[in-house]
């Protein structure tokens, strides 16, 4: 495997990869071509082909990919395999709404618990989701085997926050606070800054942006 | 100005630097020179001086960058001296956390209108927003000076409701449904894919990842 060299776009395909098999598997189908997969959903057939061609040969002359198989290969690449429990610090309607983002639910993560300092919500629960008091976060992330937090806090916050969580021992966090955060190396910080996806619609709205999908 | 090669990467970096200089003024910086600028906000000033000389000279010798202007001009490029008008479809949670989103507030943008096709939601207000039958999608649209469209829904519905959006003129679509969408060349499609993030961040605990923030 050469997975040294995996930019976060190829596994990011990965992930569209797998979810087209999912459908199909669903579906019924057992194998599927490079070409019948990108007819299907809108993808490049060279490309699908590269991708995996990075960890392994899953086609089959004359086949094309045995559908069961290839799922359970990118699944498994992908460390879905592994379940994983995410705690949201932040129970705004941003941090509840994610609590039930059907996006969690199709994949092997599931939410574990909330944080937030408002005493209000401390103890309600949400989604079935309980409310933690955020100054037990390192407490209750240890007791509920969390490993992905995600920062859902206002942007004045969110450096504090990511710090407590590093502090915990947690090397994978989502950020949505619209703001740019300092985190060392060995922590996977990966940043959903929806001002910045607003802002290229309005690039593109203003004429000066390229047409296009992305 | 070369507009035309500008990457949406660049026009991404951009948003960054003009959230930077919008806290410089508020402090009452008057100049910042792109060393300072990337030292202060954790940026690259090589980057810096690269992509603004896209957009022309903005850089004085011995001075750096005046704030204000600088500010100015990146808020003219990236179309944010124009109020947009957005149209969330799907009043659930999500469409709902989204109608009062920070990031949403601190740009141009103005949720106009929630649309669903729950009749017990629709003609409730969530945050000051109406909920409008996505029936009448097209009409509300037109009638609200609606220019961006926000998708909200579950998975399955979310191609049809492109189509919707699409024949109703708007022309830039931010799309929350975890599936991949088609849509025409004219079109500015701008999918959210929350769970890709996420399988980003378990590839990576799964060991293969490389570390890093992005």
């Amino acid at each position: 495997m050469k997975s040294e060299k995996i930019s976060e776009l190829t596994t990011n395909r990965l992930s569209i990869y797998l979810r087209c098999l999912n459908e199909l598997a669903a579906e019924g189908s057992k194998t599927v071509s490079s070409d019948n997969l990108a007819k299907r959903f809108h993808l490049n057939s060279a490309q699908i082909r590269k991708d995996l061609a990075c960890f392994g040969e899953f086609g089959v002359r004359g086949v094309g990919y045995y559908v069961e198989d290839l799922r359970q290969q990118l699944t498994k690449i992908l460390g879905l395999d592994h379940h994983h429990r995410v705690g949201i610090i932040g129970a705004g309607r941003l941090g509840t709404a994610l609590t039930d983002y059907y996006g969690f639910r199709q994949t092997n993560f599931e939410v574990a618990a909330l944080f937030d300092a408002d005493r209000e919500k401390i103890g309600t629960v949400v989604s079935d989701v309980k409310i933690y008091d955020v100054r037990d976060f390192a407490k209750i992330a240890d007791r509920q085997g969390i490993d992905v937090a995600v920062i859902a806090v206002p942007a004045e916050y969110a450096q504090r926050v990511l710090e407590m969580i590093v502090a915990s021992g947690i090397k994978a966090v989502m950020n949505f606070a619209p703001t740019p955060l300092l985190a060392d190396e060995e922590i996977k910080l990966k940043t959903i800054d929806l001002t910045i996806s607003l802002e290229s619609l309005s690039y593109f709205l203003a004429g000066s942006g390229k047409n296009g999908k992305e």
